[in-house]
């Protein structure tokens, strides 16, 4: 049986991931803010019958992070895979940025995939098997305007992971990233509507036009797609599946 | 059930791919230029329990594609998974490149495949379901010395891959492309005991000094993760998962 | 004094780079199919007192190919500079995607390239210097529907690009591609008053919202961007800068 | 007559640069660390006549970034390019890389050039131009081991880089990355006499076996070719040259 640590598991991508690693017989650390998150935790194990241990740690803070790993090492015995998922964003532009949403966008979404693979990483290399997967973004290889600290976080992902994969590829360790497109996570169902009534389009029109204005395939992007292939890489029989950026964007990144 | 079309089916990585699909109850046109192909496809049915087809299709030639494509659909009912696998190579520096190999190299492996899509093209159209998965190589994103013909057609094949993306968006046709690094067929295999004599080297050390030079993983590429690629992006679910070329190269393309 | 040959370098980008080229000193080849292509050369001269010869290769025959590049070492002396520029483009969906289109554009856009820079190969390598700089286009890189066979001859460049720069290292020559977004050709000139009158929209809103809909930057590419960067790379001082993609697309690629 | 504010200027790459711009006309704020930061400054002024300004900022910090920015608004008028050159570097397997020095890395050669570029926007803006040129690195595109901070440093300015250039679109700001492979600066050279005696090798096989193990090119990057792309980048001709990350690598990137 495996263990899998899966950041912001307790609501929206990571969430989906967590219920199909679970639905794998994986046991599960999920980590979050929400302040249900223990109950998150509970149905999860009860649903699928696996171990699932809750972690509220804050992953702007690098000893919580460590704390959140030892105890996933503790409670589960040992950190197999890691999911780097936990993201926040803030748009606005260049010159109205603020500095302090900079500095946590690049805390929360880049910095804190450093901390946790370092934490994780002594033990994957002992035992001769890691897999780290951080759920990047289409913005982890292009851009959009307003968004200066999540596109370059992101890409700092896209670099953390290739030199992860470089460094881990003598101890049977990989990591990849995953870079979807827009998929309909609650936030995302609220802005659907917002614009709809600031527009004054319809909520199609809104999705089709301006939300996925960039994806060619015109539906946001299924969570279960994005897990499946989480589990894909994941899997002991990718060993030489390593360093990649992944897109699940619609055919975004391919215009 | 689904059909899927696999171009150089009956060796290599394509019959690796061919028994996966089978495996996961796929009914087949296996096409290639071995004398047994036909023996190779009924031990594939016998021993999966699918219908499977041959074809000995000379992918240089345009209408014996097109004759392929009108079996499948008649033997099988319908292409809904396209597999262009088939490819060949010759190895030379540019002054001394025959044009003939240039010729044949990109008539099999970029060509073929624009012919292939071409003929299953109207049916997935019809049918809002198609998959065209290309199987195309590290080379499709780098570059190595005296390969000409090979890097430039795998290239070309990246960008075919894109504009099919692109154009099957409103159908739910998707198409993204595998880029294996170095793996360890039959032709491969041969390779690795002339180099061992003519360097005076072990079997090991020409693996992991010369062939797996570029691959941080010290291990060929395992069949069965193209293949398990492959049947995720031939999945309905994978509807969004388009125009993506999908490394599998032991970290290759990270460095 | 360096020499330049310049296939298509008798009308649109390639007359452009030409111009550059001279003014800055190179003597020519400029080679294509316009009947008045020797007079145009003869202007060439006048205008900026270097030698200007004329080759009317059809570069769909590699015979004729090497012809030039002899006709160049004859008469300019040596190659120095070889710019693949010469592009032919035909737009169709993929399944009526006329297969005879298919071959023209593969031979022009991308097998030409390969014969050119066989036949100049020999020369550079015995003198240690030789510039290749092909002209792609940001189809090299990303996709637009209907483009089939350009976009997949345009990344083949890509991949021919990097094989050439890796095999030319030892001997100081460096092979590039420039990746220009839309240019204001007379071809595309032609196609703007056309499409204004189609869609009844004013020749401005053709152009942005038609024609340079990728581009954020809403401006055509200017040709004298192009030379100038086509310039830098012939430069002795470019010994370094090799194997690159250079995109002048006004931000086309970064989205 | 224009005016250059370049990070990291008083030494190595960024001082090469500044003296080409210096020699094209430009005033320049120069910004370093160095002691004799304001000598250097004079000595290129004398040199080159034009004015030059010294600024010792520290670019750990926003407060002292924003008052350069002051600075070279008041003592040259106007910022019309920005050169994010400075840069750090630490070296550590990713279980032993101290925090402390994954957070000054993120700080100086990614948080910094958020920051000036976020100074100088609103001059920019007015004034209708602008040219941000952020000095990255081949690891803006590919990873090596040991270096986390810094691979995903160079990569979050490769997507800053892509944000900045489509935010500046309207406005004629363009923002453009090179990506230099290994530059023989002062810190190298001692790296050189170093591992030669650690290595018991030649300098001369230090550099192409060991420094310049990935560049096919086997010389280190010349600072004058990144610093005649920095002057075309810089060039009002470069209007639809934005958004892009320009190798100068020797053909590191392209295999």
């Amino acid at each position: 049986m495996k263990n899998a640590l899966i950041t912001g598991g307790t609501s929206g991508i990571g969430l989906g991931i967590a219920g199909h690693f679970a639905a794998n017989g994986y046991n599960l650390l999920v980590n979050g803010l929400e302040r249900n998150g223990a109950d998150i935790a509970k149905e999860l194990a009860a649903e699928y019958k696996v171990k699932v241990v809750f972690s509220s740690a804050n992953l702007m803070h690098p000893e919580q992070i460590r704390e959140m790993v030892q105890q996933a090492e503790q409670e589960l015995g040992q950190v197999d895979v890691l999911v780097n998922n936990a993201g926040i964003q803030y748009v606005a532009p260049v010159d109205e940025f603020p500095e302090d949403k900079w500095d946590a966008i690049l805390a929360v979404n880049l910095s804190s995939s450093f901390h946790t693979s370092k934490a994780v990483w002594k033990g994957m290399k002992e035992r001769k098997f890691g897999r780290i997967i951080n759920i990047a973004s289409a913005h982890a290889l292009r851009a959009s305007e307003f968004k200066a600290a999540y596109v370059a976080a992101k890409h700092g992902i896209a670099g953390l992971t290739k030199v992860l994969a470089l460094e881990g590829a003598p101890y049977n360790i990989t990591c990849n990233a995953i870079c979807p497109g827009y998929v309909r996570t609650p936030l995302v169902e609220a802005q659907i509507s917002d614009q709809a009534k600031a527009h004054q389009m319809s909520e199609a029109d809104v999705i089709e036009k301006v939300m996925l204005k960039k994806q060619p395939v015109k539906q946001f992007v299924d969570v279960c797609a994005i897990a499946q292939m989480a589990l894909l890489l994941a899997s002991p029989m990718s060993s030489q599946l390593t360093g990649t950026m992944m897109p699940i964007d619609g055919g975004w990144s391919a215009q």
